[in-house]
């Protein structure tokens, strides 16, 4: 241990007690996620309370040029909070707390470690919620850093259009504060949007100013069953044109169904499946209802299985948001690469079908499914983690994947972010607009401490 | 002339030729703006016709460190692009081709001199349109620069929400891409949302990829008159938090009614309203709209004035776009100080109230009116512009309102930009906030080239 790292070590004690820890397990836990992807382990980890402390936190690291990297709820897919270079690990799990809700105004103010679910069940009482849900239960200043979306982006949009405000620590522990609490602003650069997606590369979020939305007066959901692939993408996209105001609608191949199914103890029809959600008035719910299902059946959707009940819907979206799980464990043993890609909702077929060819092709089994509804879909590639070849296939698959979304306009990811997975592929998508990036991080973290290594150009 | 401004418009010139003009006419007419505001003029003004060009007219100003200014349609309200510093003028006026339209994606791709109301007159045949409505015929390009909005933000957003893509040449001339043809992403920071904005200070917008929204099926308008100020506003606030898709929802005080009434020939109720639109299916409207009449009768409303025919809303809105020069024409010979702040809608009806009053309490008149859906408004400051006491009221007057906006949690510019006029207004809203934006200025920019003086702390 050099000397820089022990004086900085000794002063974040002096300033956490036993909120600051080095003890093996705590490193090793903050030194793993959810995907395969391993970087090294962080030196210690701190539990900070306050923003004041994380400010004083970010001085030490800043006087001893020690890298900081935060740490949400560890559910990233793309290895962001997995540190490069060391240095201390900022968990954000005791700054959990629910600040103020402003009915009134639709807005939340809350601490970066409180989790989506855990936000939603305190809103319950409200007649609001926090519609945006990536599936896992993420923290919300995670959610922000990564700009993630999920189900119902088609509707209520991603983490971008629903992050009003945040306070964020810089590099060196100066505090500031990005947006207002007015619905719009013209005064300025927009801070918060830079910072939103920025995956702790630029500052340390200590709080958040979100966006609230009134609970729907009226749901109801339904799967529908399609003769094949390109027929049920070809119908999101024709529903999407069409300007029906879906709340969800998602994507399962057949192979996502079938794991479904086994895991979720159901019996839907083993074919490529549209999950659909509408929120409005009852009356309103029913018209969009019937619009799509006239689309529907256009494409040759075996008809609707409708889900107009509460519990059937719970059990509908626990199925899809247990897809994850199901599909695992279809391959004992195996781990999964899990793709990330958006294109325009026109070239949605196109990319949806020559990514299941290509997978077809390769000895690896990769259901796909996805929020198609804004052009964002996945696909789940199962590994034998000790088997390097296999581990090379599906590397080359998702490299493949990234480049056909990016031949067709599109994306290399649409919401899990680039972490360290896909920073190789960032110049293919920026060209030099990722010197830009660079240059706003030289601007904003000139010593490179805030999670070095990721997101922009290396140094 | 110094020898480098010699040097820097010879080649300018030799770019250019015709197209690049010193003549004391076009220098003055690009030196003033429909504001109050005067700065210095340029000393060239440039009118290329590509990408290509605006890259080398860059590079030469690069060279010989000489100041840029981007010029739409010159529609500011706060001196945006008048030059501090002399320079160049970058006229884009020849550049208003819309490139192409993707129907299947709703999106356009057009150069930043179109004007919007261009745009959507070549969009009619499609079916889309572009929703964001300043009022004056703007270019996109200085929308996006300003990120304006308008009447219809409450329902589609401003130009934060809907420009998707840009294309921008930067300070030395390189020319990047951000965004991409996806309707969303996460691959690195969100450059578009950056540049959006920045009023010219980072980089000059060459190209626009635009959200097309679908024409509403159907749509219907109304006036409705209240009792009192208050009563109208706490209408609004009320109407939002219920949740009703307005499509528009503007405030006119009394003093703004009587001077459309004059102006455009009217009879409408001299009292404070609420000009309502809706968008939406034929019976999804008249739904929308019945609920909103029984809260507009909860708050006194004498009942609608009904626009459902094509030519009543026209005259409708017109009336409203001419609000401007109606008010104007109320004191022949004044010019108008126009203001513009945003507040949480639960401050609204405190924010407007207190700004009635504090103009009723000073010898100017001032009508209110705005976008107050989203919690912005305006007054229209008249003012004899050859007496600097009445001026120097106005300008009293328009720092209260900002100050009062800021102390009720809200920003000094909801939609028309810092510019000129409000700038020593920033650090009030942004405290250390607006160091960082001058950090990502310098990087951008280092020479200091692009709209020098504006935005970011003086250099």
């Amino acid at each position: 241990m050099s000397d820089a790292l022990v004086a900085a070590l000794t002063d974040l004690a002096a300033l956490l007690g036993p909120r600051l820890s080095t003890a093996p397990a705590v490193l090793a836990q903050h030194a793993q996620s959810e995907s395969l992807i391993r970087a090294g382990a962080p030196q210690a980890v701190a539990f900070p309370e306050t923003t004041a402390e994380v400010s004083r936190i970010a001085q030490i690291c800043h006087r001893h040029r020690l890298p900081m990297t935060g740490w949400g709820a560890g559910t990233s897919l793309e290895g962001h909070a997995l540190p490069l270079r060391g240095g201390v690990t900022i968990d954000f799990s005791r700054m959990d707390a629910l600040l103020s809700v402003d009915v009134d105004d639709m807005r939340a103010r809350l601490q970066p470690g409180l989790t989506r679910e855990a936000l939603n069940t305190q809103l319950r009482a409200t007649g609001l919620f926090f519609p945006v849900d990536p599936g896992a239960n993420a923290s919300l200043g995670g959610m922000a850093m990564t700009r993630a979306s999920g189900t119902t982006a088609v509707r209520y949009g991603t983490m971008r259009d629903n992050v009003l405000a945040l306070e964020v620590v810089l590099a060196d522990g100066q505090i500031i504060r990005t947006g207002s609490a007015a619905p719009k602003s013209s005064a300025g650069y927009d801070l918060t949007a830079l910072m939103v997606g920025s995956e702790g590369t630029l500052g340390l979020v200590t709080e958040l100013t979100l966006r609230l939305h009134g609970q729907p007066e009226a749901v109801s959901a339904a799967a529908c069953a399609f003769p094949d692939l390109a027929s049920a993408v070809e119908c999101v996209i024709a529903t999407i044109q069409t300007g029906i105001p879906m709340a969800r609608i998602e994507f399962l191949d057949e192979a996502t169904v079938a794991a479904c199914n086994a895991h979720s103890g159901l019996a839907l029809p083993l074919a490529p499946l549209l999950l659909v959600e509408f929120h409005g008035s009852p009356r309103g719910v029913k018209e969009d209802a019937a619009r799509f299902g006239s689309i529907a059946a256009e494409f040759g959707s075996q008809g609707f299985d409708w889900a107009s009940q509460q519990e059937d819907r719970t059990r509908l979206w626990k199925m899809r948001h247990a897809a994850y799980p199901a599909i695992l464990a279809t391959r004992p043993g195996a781990k999964a690469i899990v793709t990330d890609v958006c294109v325009p909702i026109s070239r949605l077929a196109e990319a949806v079908t020559e990514t299941r060819a290509d997978i077809d092709d390769s000895p690896l089994p990769g259901p796909i499914l996805g929020h198609v509804g804004d052009g964002n879909f996945h696909a789940i590639l199962l590994v034998d983690p000790n088997d390097p070849s296999e581990v090379a296939v599906a590397k080359r698959l998702a490299n493949r994947m990234a480049e056909r979304a990016l031949r067709l306009g599109g994306t290399i990811s649409g919401e899990h972010g680039i972490g360290i997975g896909k920073l190789a592929l960032m110049p293919q998508e920026h060209g030099q607009a990722w010197a830009v990036m660079a240059a706003i991080k030289r601007a904003l973290d000139p010593h490179n401490l805030l999670n070095p290594g990721k997101l922009v150009p290396g140094r």
